[in-house]
């Protein structure tokens, strides 16, 4: 018996199509975003791979695109999870900035060494800053483990926790589990499913709104090592066009 | 200390449009019906009534005008629960039929009584109608609980078990708790609440979209019966609009 893991990261949102880092921020999807929800809901429907659970992020982009992709599906009745753990990593003190202009203004390396770079957070955010996320009602239980940057590693470290604690026993359970969530949320998820060093991690991009099949054996070992998108030539020109963010 | 408890009846659905029977039918909102979800959370908005937990039925009507909502008022990332307890009364052999034909074929007083009488329920639905929902995989759970029609005392019957073991904890843990359902499940929880008698809560309609805000004392008794809405002059004109369905 194998386990199926659905992973979907959230359609374009208003800050995708502005080309503007965004993390924390909890910006709306534009209407090609919803759309792009919506047919990965279908294309789910269309393989008759069908949801028992769903697992959000607290921000809108992901909480939204996971509710079109199961009204689609005629899944919109399951049980929905929610945590900030599965959050977007927090961008600090990039959060509100355009990619390009960073790009020009820091340089190649900077920059890349900013968007993925394993270990070095950007500099952090102030709580002042009109992108803080400090003081919001769903981050109050974090108290000081609120984020004011991260790194790709920082964003494995408080992902983590939950896979195990909320996630894997719905896999246990038998449960075809949907992910819904994050370009750099689901890039840890699928660091550690696959196995990925932490240098080779730089190079994988996740598509917005194609649902990426998982199945695990009981070890919870991929099958198929890095899945199997259920639209494979529709995201191999999406992932490379994440890629080329900021160009 | 009093509990605040909000009500919301789902937005305008496709059904609605088109004054069929619906029941546990499971169509969409119009437009209309989304726009009147995202007003809905606005109002909550302004009133600063947040809600800290959502229940819902397993009906996307329900589901997506919960979602509309709270997105509107910024609290879309709250937990969310959902049961078939909730879910508007089964309409039997009535679902998918004409409001209006269904007066003029069976005139005024059948018509009142299979739409408001207390304890008689409209035919049962055949399993194999096209409108039925046996066979639905978020009611296999159900078995033979499943229903074939209800009366709204039916409803009462499979509602008030939800309210004790799922609503009521959340109350008393001092949660602020918004119940997105039906008409007919919002009408047996107001006919609990305010104790109105079989007889009178044939003339109790609660409108579409409006939040609809009760503060209960430490019995769980209304301090203001009825409630209160959070735009009174807009809910007494809808309510009357529904009065006169059929006509």
């Amino acid at each position: 018996m194998t386990s199926t893991l659905i992973l979907l990261r959230h359609g374009e949102s208003e800050w995708n199509a502005k080309n503007l880092f965004t993390g924390w921020v909890d910006v709306a999807l534009t209407d090609k975003g919803r759309a792009e929800a919506a047919r990965g809901g279908e294309l789910l429907k269309a393989a008759d791979l069908l949801p028992d659970v769903v697992h959000t992020s607290l921000q809108r982009r992901a909480i939204n695109t996971a509710a079109l992709a199961l009204d689609a599906a005629d899944r919109h009745w399951i049980p929905v999870k929610r945590s900030w753990r599965l959050n977007e990593r927090h961008y600090g003190a990039l959060q509100g900035k355009d990619k390009k202009q960073t790009l020009e203004q820091y340089g190649e390396e900077q920059f890349m060494l900013w968007r993925r770079s394993f270990d070095v957070p950007p500099p952090p955010l102030a709580d002042d800053d009109e992108f803080s996320q400090a003081g919001f009602p769903q981050y109050a239980d974090l108290g000081d483990e609120l984020p004011r940057t991260e790194c790709l590693k920082d964003v494995i470290a408080r992902f983590l926790p939950y896979w195990e604690s909320d996630i894997v026993p719905d896999l246990r359970a038998g449960k075809v589990v949907l992910v819904a969530a994050h370009g750099n949320s689901l890039r840890a998820l699928v660091k550690h499913l696959d196995g990925i060093s932490d240098e080779d991690i730089a190079g994988l991009n996740i598509p917005t709104g194609m649902p990426l099949r998982y199945e695990l054996d009981d070890e919870l070992v991929p099958v198929v090592k890095g899945g199997t998108y259920l639209d494979p030539e529709a995201a191999a020109a999406a992932a490379a066009a994440v890629a080329n963010q900021g160009r």
